[in-house]
């Protein structure tokens, strides 16, 4: 593996980290929100933010009115990272207890998209990544709503990943001789019922989007 | 309600505010993994980390080898985010898509904990946050485990909630004339099967603290 630019090397426990971009990507496009870190007068301020990925950016939008966004906008230094949490590491020791996770930092300045053709891709990226199929269910952004909106490109270029999978640490040790259980807790995210909105006209049925979503675990299958 | 201090205050959507400490010790308890934001050379970090919370302080900890934990265990300022996403907010238009969602933005200053008794509390915490009742089943740290270990606290002073529920805003607008399903399609979150680590010795059965996690869902009560 080539040796990565210093500010992203994974330096505490190096074999945890990727900085291959399949992996990168893998991790944003499955991660809903992104924390998203800059500096407010000398102060780290971190906001959740949802975002998109297309190619090699990260968009994420907010009002035009959000001191965060004027600040992002004005390209100040940004660190933006997406963490999905898998499930718990339960090992015979306290100390050696943790979690499996994936996480992606990028490091760069984002960019205000002011391109109309480039902010109507966005809005629709945003949301295609919310729910796959929803775009063409709804009605499209007005202009009004556009122009109160700030969307924001970052360049995915100073980037790695972190990923921690599989049992404990302690199989190798002396502890494994104890008589403790030592194992993994997987989490399992799914979705429930959809709830109709209160205001929702009588005979509208749930979209092919959330039944798509739905069918999966409705069926039994994967 | 009290005026909030300038920076904790949400100023976008001030309707969605919340600054007692109730709501801001669920969303802390409730949220596993911590997103701290530092300065480091003048540019914004931002890292996950486990986290466990006991009265007014927040702790985190990682190896005394990490660069993050050295940079805060020096006082610097930090944000410590947590959030929740509970699920996907369906509207009639693009524009309103959102997700429901429970944040809590914490600034302040790290204090390395020093004391060891305060230091095994904490260690304690962190695993009965992973897993309530884990401690008591589990080999304590050694000396030489806690020396490996910087643990870290923050005084919960300068933090704000942030909570979205419910659906859509566009119920009262000429959107709702439109022939779109709207409605909330929430996350479900839950635990799978057990996987015992390769190398646990025959015999040991799956331990009280994860039969109580995984009996609500196997007997289907809640």
């Amino acid at each position: 593996m080539a040796r990565a630019p210093d500010r992203i090397r994974v330096r505490r426990v190096p074999e945890l980290g990727r900085y291959d971009r399949p992996a990168i990507e893998s991790i944003l496009d499955r991660g809903l929100v992104a924390h998203v870190a800059f500096v407010d007068r000398g102060e780290p301020v971190c906001i959740p933010l949802l975002h998109a990925r297309v190619g090699e950016k990260l968009y994420v939008h907010g009002s035009t009115a959000s001191r965060a966004m004027r600040t992002l906008a004005a390209g100040e230094p940004a660190c933006v990272t997406v963490t999905l949490v898998h499930g718990l590491v339960l090992a015979r020791s306290a100390f050696e207890h943790s979690a499996n996770y994936e996480s992606v930092v990028v490091f760069g300045r984002f960019e205000q998209v002011s391109d109309e053709a480039e902010r109507l891709t966005a809005f629709r990226l945003f949301t295609e990544k919310l729910l796959p199929g929803r775009w063409d269910e709804v009605r499209p952004p007005l202009a009004k709503e556009l122009k109160a909106t700030t969307i924001l490109a970052l360049p995915i270029e100073e980037a790695s990943a972190k990923i921690r999978s599989g049992p404990p640490e302690d199989d190798e040790t002396e502890d494994a001789e104890l008589e403790i259980w030592a194992g993994e807790l997987p989490f399992v995210t799914s979705y429930g019922e959809p709830v109709p909105s209160p205001g929702l006209r009588a005979g509208i049925p749930v979209p092919a989007s959330v039944r798509a979503l739905l069918e999966p675990a409705e069926t039994g299958s994967a």
